[in-house]
């Protein structure tokens, strides 16, 4: 069967030996007798997928035991409001300005709070990467785009933020590229482009930036998510891909 | 093969043909080379999914042609919270409360303006469906919960509203009871339990309460969801099961 080449900037291709094994185990998974798309999330077969899929990419990215890992929905496109909601608590957010994701973050963040931009490569067309000065002290963090798809430049070194979290948009080059992840206070990404299906979205947060804010709508709180287990209400179908693919 | 019958409360049994469908156009949907889920949605071949999955909601539910189809993620949890901000506009919100989902979801609204019980059967622990008066006109909307899973009660006759807007949970019994849609103003359920995978979430909503509200978070507002078919940002994958199964 030919194979098709897929560089869209959507949904990426999967290698054939995860597609083969997943069809192969359509009707039955592991020997079920349900689809995994039929598996109670609470069943212990789903406890085992979300939990192998955590330990891998605990084990790839070599995540600290003080960083939580969340799968959730929405894609980046809604962490663009969580992280503001979650990890401002009144204080401004600082951004580096290097296209168009960035934007799409400032100006979700913004109407949750104060932002500020402190390095922009917007004058020349978002062509090159622009120094980034020190982040103020005070700031509830500073936010970068690692990999900038449509622009084509990325941040391979990440800025040094003294106690302000660094917080990265990884969508496009999560498990592509080797960061280390205690220099973050949160990562994300939409795994449809390096990991996995579209839909789940993963959140790699330290501790300490979790549970700060009260009163967060629950599907949009990190704390109500970290004690859940992701679990809150059912995951997203073949979240169980994950366990296969970039892992 | 033995097929397991799946009881539990989250995702539902799912037909055996679907899942051989899906089985067989795994590695290469409709001829193009690709699994659905490396599909661009982008793409004509993922524009006629979503556009059936829409033409047949709308024939099998008759759903008017004022009322947006949205096919969004989160489950009905993230609508507990969605619902209120997008119609609320400063008016209080009144709630049937029938049990636990109903709970939940008057305790989201709580969190983005003012709420009121209307009736309320928590008196005997959820046992019956109560006398629902009618509904203070200057209301923003008033939200029942059409069947109750885990108390097993449901609402088959909705009540009278005037001109205020009927707001249901549907997810444990959309397609499975027959409503009239024009007596709703917005109709929410997960897919997981009557239509399909989990992950999926949909929303059946009359225009005229669509864009009342400004500055909301993109992936948060009907009226951005909307304008942009449900495809803001990338759909979840495995989407495509809609126009298979319970359509």
């Amino acid at each position: 069967m030919e194979r098709a080449y897929n560089f869209s900037a959507g949904p990426a291709i999967l290698p054939v030996p995860v597609l083969e094994k997943v069809q192969k185990e359509l009707l039955s998974y592991k020997g079920s007798g349900m689809s995994v798309m039929e598996l109670s999330h609470r069943s212990d077969l789903f406890e085992e997928i979300i939990g192998d899929a955590e330990l891998l990419l605990r084990e790839l990215m070599n995540i600290p035991e003080n960083y939580k890992i969340l799968f959730l929905q929405g894609g980046a496109s809604l962490q663009f409001t969580m992280i503001p909601m979650n990890l401002m608590a009144g204080k401004k957010a600082y951004f580096v300005n290097t296209g168009s994701w960035s934007e799409k973050a400032m100006e979700e963040a913004a109407k949750i709070g104060d932002i500020e931009v402190l390095a922009s490569s917007k004058d020349k067309n978002f062509s090159y990467i622009p120094e980034i000065p020190r982040v103020p002290s005070d700031a509830a963090y500073l936010h970068i785009t690692t990999n900038n798809t449509i622009e084509g430049t990325a941040i391979f070194t990440p800025p040094e933020t003294g106690d302000v979290p660094l917080v990265a948009d990884m969508s496009s080059n999560i498990l592509s590229s080797v960061y280390d992840v205690s220099k973050f206070g949160l990562i994300y990404a939409g795994a449809q482009k390096n990991i996995g299906p579209a839909g789940l979205t993963i959140v790699i947060v330290r501790e300490d930036l979790i549970g700060n804010v009260a009163g967060l709508p629950a599907m949009l709180d990190y704390a109500v998510q970290a004690k859940n287990g992701s679990m809150y209400n059912t995951p997203a179908t073949f979240f169980d891909l994950c366990s296969k693919i970039g892992f």
